[in-house]
């Protein structure tokens, strides 16, 4: 039978796949930073030559950011699109690597072997999962069983700036059945998991101007409004003492989880106690009244991602400085409308300010409702199914505290509903420094996509 | 009569006086960069060199640090040890120099002509007003009116560790009956000013430490402790809505100005609205039942003069951060005692912390009491009267908001009272680009010298 074959080619191919990994993530294809443009270039050309060594006709494709890799190949099954992002975080704080990130490693650890270096699980790792299944069904059967199209942006990390606009231009390219994403994580190591429910975002960053310009805390210290003191006092106003976002009109449509749904969760295999301790915390922070699971999956955040101002060398300088700065971002869900929420906040900041403050607001900052997948759909239980299989554990539909907003933009451009499948562990410090996949996350992860491709071929 | 004769040379040799003061400018005596240990010493040696051609005994010595310069000479009044600093600031950012900073240029303003260059108002400047005195002094009549102690020092802009050392070991010959000392401005353009009162300052730096790695604010946000909201929390906990600090017992030994001292310097020239517009600001910010100028000379601060902690790069980066950081200052007045506002400060921030939360101090950094000068003993109003006499205008006692430690060391180790007399301008740009001292100031403030040295002899 081909699928036994094909798997066992996936196990017997495991060190070449892993080679393969190891020269995408070299490549440092960061893309909130303008230094490494020619490095995305590079990144895209990489997998637009691997695509086509498996037959795939695959193009780097212009935009007026990062290009997008689209590949296409034919098959009997449903029309797939399968979606990753080739561009990775940067790296900083860079000392805290304790190797090179750009200069990957197989490192045996207590949780098994894994491979480490920017990019291995966000999103690197993951999209190879796919493409390395591709290549072992390619190899053994000489076809692939579905209609595919590969399309792979470079500005996931960035903010995406060039997506619609492409997905807008070329919509009847990009048409498909469903769309798949392997860009999340398993609920816990060894469930198999499906992202049923992921958070919208809001992005937002602002400046709080006092003094026109740096003063001394000498001879201005008691008189002068000092921004960073204001800075302070407005962030301490953003929630309240049980933990609720405390900006008039936040909570509107946030809904609460059906308790059948809550049931589910409960009993989904998330493991409150390692996620909480893994990271130094004995307790959960958030909304008072609401499980650990809920607060990550289901209710709205506002997190300050970045705060500065003054002086941050060694020693002292005693400044009162012209401004401070301070970028956040909201975490969605239910119903609750980006735009309607950036107005709130800034609202409540603009009526929170002292006399002589003003505040600045970057406008180029998107936002994106929360996503919800239609998991009706027959693929769904498909996929379940053939992951069960993988892992010899029941599959399971999970919330996801992250944003995707790809999903969405699916959705509403394309009329395409998407399944989201990733391997990826709570601890791979994406985003982070150090940040690694598990081998059996990329190995198990071909086999998974493997059997997934199967199963929807069969139907 | 002599003094009308040392004041002519005053007027005939500034141009000669203005060339001495320039080739001292031009030595890059920037204490903070050890790239610059030659041109301490070479400013060092310049001083040596001038007080010698003046015909008083000096010399440079050694510390750990950058050298002292201390000279003697005798004379019939009273014993008189004259400080200032000969080592500057840093010029960064230089870009925003208009001119060379070590090329001083003589230029003219609509506020008058002025010298401009690091170091023309901090120190270098005001310090050869009294050298240019006792210059011109002792051409006419010979000798010098009172016996003097020169003490100079080339580490006060980088926290004079080598001071108090050599201070203790040479106390005897550093014995005098009253300290002067050249580093403070007027309270406005024109008004002489005497500093009878400083404030003290108290440096802190801390830690917030949450997570213990950086986090996914999608994974993470909701249940993860924020040190970046922690820190806003806390800061916001530092002062009340009044303006007032709110650390427990942060007031204790903070008195209330006279009532008399008050009225005096409520009419001392301070121009309010001068001072508040020329920053932007439309009222003082400080506590609530103060005026602006009693905020800036007679009360406390707690002021953050750095913070930071996240992303703060270029759009988003969707991180909780491990940690958050600060850097405050607080200016003390009246009898506070720097080590116990430490330890009500570090109890506070203790106190308000959340579960998972810690903080660490930056064990490092001094503090200092604030400074009331002895404005009792004669010398002040023999000062006062001879600062009138130069001006055509009342000299007036006042504060000053900044810290300026060494008359406290002059106290605590020689049992010294000092005088602070300076003939800086608030706009002088001191710590700033674009430094410079008023040839007026420069002028009036070695024929103020004379006049001073000329009363403290005739007593």
């Amino acid at each position: 039978m081909s699928l036994d074959a094909i798997l066992a080619r996936i196990d017997d191919q495991l060190p070449t796949a892993l080679d393969r990994l190891t020269g995408l993530l070299r490549i440092p294809s960061i893309s909130t930073d303008p230094a490494y443009d020619a490095q995305c270039e590079q990144a895209a050309d990489w997998l637009v030559e691997d695509l086509q060594s498996i037959g795939i006709d695959a193009q780097k494709r212009k935009t007026p950011g990062k290009p997008m890799v689209v590949g296409h190949i034919d098959g009997p099954g449903p029309h797939l699109l399968f979606y990753g992002h080739y561009d990775v975080q940067p790296v900083d704080p860079l000392e805290l690597w304790h190797t090179d990130p750009f200069e990957p490693v197989l490192q045996d650890t207590p949780h098994g072997k894994v491979i480490r270096g920017r990019g291995s699980s966000d999103d690197k790792g993951q999209l190879m999962t796919f493409v390395e299944a591709c290549r072992a069904y390619k190899a053994v059967t000489g076809s692939l069983p579905c209609k595919i199209t590969f399309f792979f942006e470079g500005e996931e990390e960035s903010g995406s700036p060039s997506l619609i606009p492409f997905m807008e231009e070329n919509a009847p390219e990009l048409s498909a059945d469903i769309a798949l994403i392997c860009d999340t994580s398993m609920v816990s190591p060894g469930v198999p998991s499906i992202a049923s429910q992921l958070r919208g975002m809001l992005k937002e960053e602002f400046t709080i101007h006092g003094p026109t310009v740096d003063l001394h805390s000498g001879h201005y210290g008691g008189p002068a409004l000092n921004p960073l003191r204001e800075m302070a006092r407005i962030i301490s106003t953003f929630h309240d003492d049980t933990g609720r976002v405390a900006i008039d009109g936040f909570y509107k449509g946030v809904h609460e989880v059906p308790a059948d749904l809550l049931r589910q969760w409960q009993s989904c295999g998330f493991d409150e106690e390692t996620y909480l301790s893994s990271v130094g915390m004995t307790r959960p922070h958030g909304e008072e009244g609401y499980s650990t699971i809920e607060q990550q999956w289901a209710r709205p955040t506002l997190e300050i991602n970045g705060m500065w101002g003054g002086y941050q060398g060694a020693g002292t300088k005693t400044v009162i400085p012209a401004e401070a700065h301070c970028k956040l971002t909201c975490r969605l869900v239910g119903d609750m409308d980006p735009d309607r929420i950036r107005d709130r906040l800034r609202f409540h900041v603009e009526a929170h300010l002292s006399p002589d403050a003003r505040v600045t607001w970057d406008g180029d900052l998107e936002g994106s409702a929360a996503a919800v997948m239609n998991t009706d759909r027959p693929e769904f239980e498909l996929a379940r199914q053939a992951l069960s299989d993988e892992w010899n554990r029941e599959a399971v539909l999970v919330g996801m505290g992250g944003s995707i907003p790809i999903a969405g933009f699916f959705k509403d451009i394309l009329n395409l509903d998407s399944m989201l499948i990733g391997f990826a562990h709570d601890d791979d410090a994406i985003h982070s420094p150090n940040e690694k996949y598990n081998v059996e996350s990329f190995h198990k992860g071909m086999r998974s996509w493997a059997r997934v491709l199967h199963a929807l071929a069969k139907g």
